[in-house]
């Protein structure tokens, strides 16, 4: 599914295009027989491995925002949390976030390593019930880049779903970075022969965000994936002296909740500015466990317990996607 | 600069290495042969025209951060606006954020569009003195997704910073998505021909945020970038009723200042919470000149004047890096 090759000319309709090798821009191409020949057509075999190893898996929710530092890992983690509370279930978070993958320290595995079985790689448990895989557990140091282009990097998402030994689950929850790119088309096109529950996407209240947010939502609507609703974290912050609320990235365009209106889609809840969240997830420990009766942490108990995070409808993706850029008439890479 | 293709075996050894085409997993790979012939290791003639194109460019700044959401675009943008506060001087403003470009909208320009030139591109103007070029000049609709891999998103830098009619300037800064992939490589080998000042770090005072940062750190040491200093973001908020200061996100580890002292690294300063910040970006209104006698706007402008940001020593990049994989030996893709 590389599509354009770095080396492709100018024009290239893409790897897994109908036109690929047939097309003008591909006269001359040192891929052009390759093409031709249908062979980069095929599917990757490892689409319908993974669906076959998922197919044990009831729930999967991917955690979606097109901004960063919005605190998708840190909804991720407290909704894995939250649905391991009830210890009958079994829960997964996985983190895509490559680059930047701040799940163990979240969870408070930060320095635990991934281990080899018979049966794949084993993730490691914050709970009995709760296990979770990041690439955070297989570098040397919590400091080390990974440096990768794309193919590496959905080379290793491949990986976490066919090669770590999920077993059965009540709920893979998904982390995600900001963006409508590498990680976010390779886990939709890998999970593409399973059934996905959806994504929930998160915001913060300000029009910047809400901007990068509204592509997010519009590469769900390309890919098909169900949007579960919108949780708008960061919304007012209370003095914990005078209790005055101050709007620290104020909602000049109406927030999350004109957004959600605008495209109909649910409004999850709204989570207040809240320290000892930054506080928790710095130490690793569960801010809903650590504060469980303030006002945030009631916030988030309310979104994860919502019949839209619970509803039982999981749907298959698509992967289709195009965007033209003026004047350009490019199509997108899939 | 591909390296890795998405159709290449498992152990791939990258399509620009010295094994490239001559190592066991190339047996069988359909770009064998012209791996082995070393066309695909040859630079991209780009570079070298970027080179001259840039060559009329005395200052290249990065504005980069391995964490999203810390004010990048921000930094970024009041950087610019303080440069161009010396009409003798002439800015541009390069948004390489191609998923998330929020460029347009801080700087009033959303709904702009670029108009071709015989020389090239036209970048669209907020002053006389300062130019902006941003992938959302080439939307149809500002909610516009860019679902791209990396290669589109490399070869759209690579048309920034060729195609766009630059002129002689005296500074470019160019603001940057989180992470350390594909669009962090390629503005470094794009620039690998020309002389770069250095990078701008920029973070928020929280442990989860540091650690991304460290990694952007280790990905300037790795390419051989300068890094001219860190700036902390979102230090501290004064409840506009009472006046009490609170650690929204508190530097649980020490914050910047600590980072900075053991990295040696400068810190150029520390920038408080205030909600006029992100509803100026919001409105496309510089908050420097908004509200500049505000405790936020002096510690930018105290950042911009600094003598690292403005000291006159451009530095050759290099474009080796390398990561290991603990049981995996993969190196990183360049």
């Amino acid at each position: 599914m590389a599509d354009v090759p770095e080396n492709a000319p100018e024009h290239c309709p893409g790897t897994t295009s109908e036109q690929a090798g047939k097309s003008a821009p591909c006269q001359g191409c040192p891929n052009q027989k390759l093409c031709a020949s249908g062979a980069t057509k095929a599917p990757d075999p490892a689409i319908a491995e993974i669906g076959e190893k998922l197919s044990t898996v009831k729930h999967k929710i991917l955690v979606l925002s097109g901004k960063g530092g919005v605190g998708k890992s840190t909804f991720s983690a407290h909704l894995a949390h939250a649905l391991a509370s009830d210890t009958t279930k079994e829960i997964a978070l996985l983190d895509v976030d490559i680059c930047g993958p701040s799940i163990p320290r979240i969870v408070g595995l930060e320095g635990e390593q991934v281990h080899q079985s018979g049966s794949g790689w084993s993730p490691v448990y914050v709970e009995d019930n709760l296990a979770v895989m990041s690439i955070g557990f297989l570098l040397s140091s919590p400091d080390d880049a990974v440096i990768w282009r794309g193919p590496k990097k959905n080379g290793i998402i491949k990986q976490f779903l066919r090669d770590v030994d999920w077993g059965e689950l009540d709920y893979l929850i998904v982390d995600t970075p900001p963006g409508t790119s590498d990680e976010h088309l390779s886990i939709v096109q890998y999970l593409s022969a399973t059934h996905v529950d959806g994504a929930i996407i998160i915001t913060t209240p300000q029009e910047v965000s809400l901007q990068d947010v509204r592509k997010e939502i519009r590469f769900c609507q390309k890919v098909k994936m169900p949007i579960i609703g919108v949780v708008e974290n960061m919304s007012g912050f209370v003095c914990p002296k005078c209790k005055n609320t101050s709007q620290i990235f104020p909602p000049s365009t109406g927030g999350a909740e004109k957004m959600c209106a605008d495209l109909k889609l649910p409004l999850l809840g709204k989570v207040p500015l809240d320290p000892r969240i930054a506080r928790s997830c710095d130490e690793g420990r569960s801010f809903l466990s650590e504060v469980p009766d303030s006002p945030a942490a009631e916030a988030y108990q309310k979104i994860v317990k919502s019949e839209f995070v619970f509803r039982k409808t999981p749907t298959q993706m698509s992967i289709v996607q195009s965007v033209t850029i003026k004047g350009q008439n490019k199509s997108c890479v899939t």
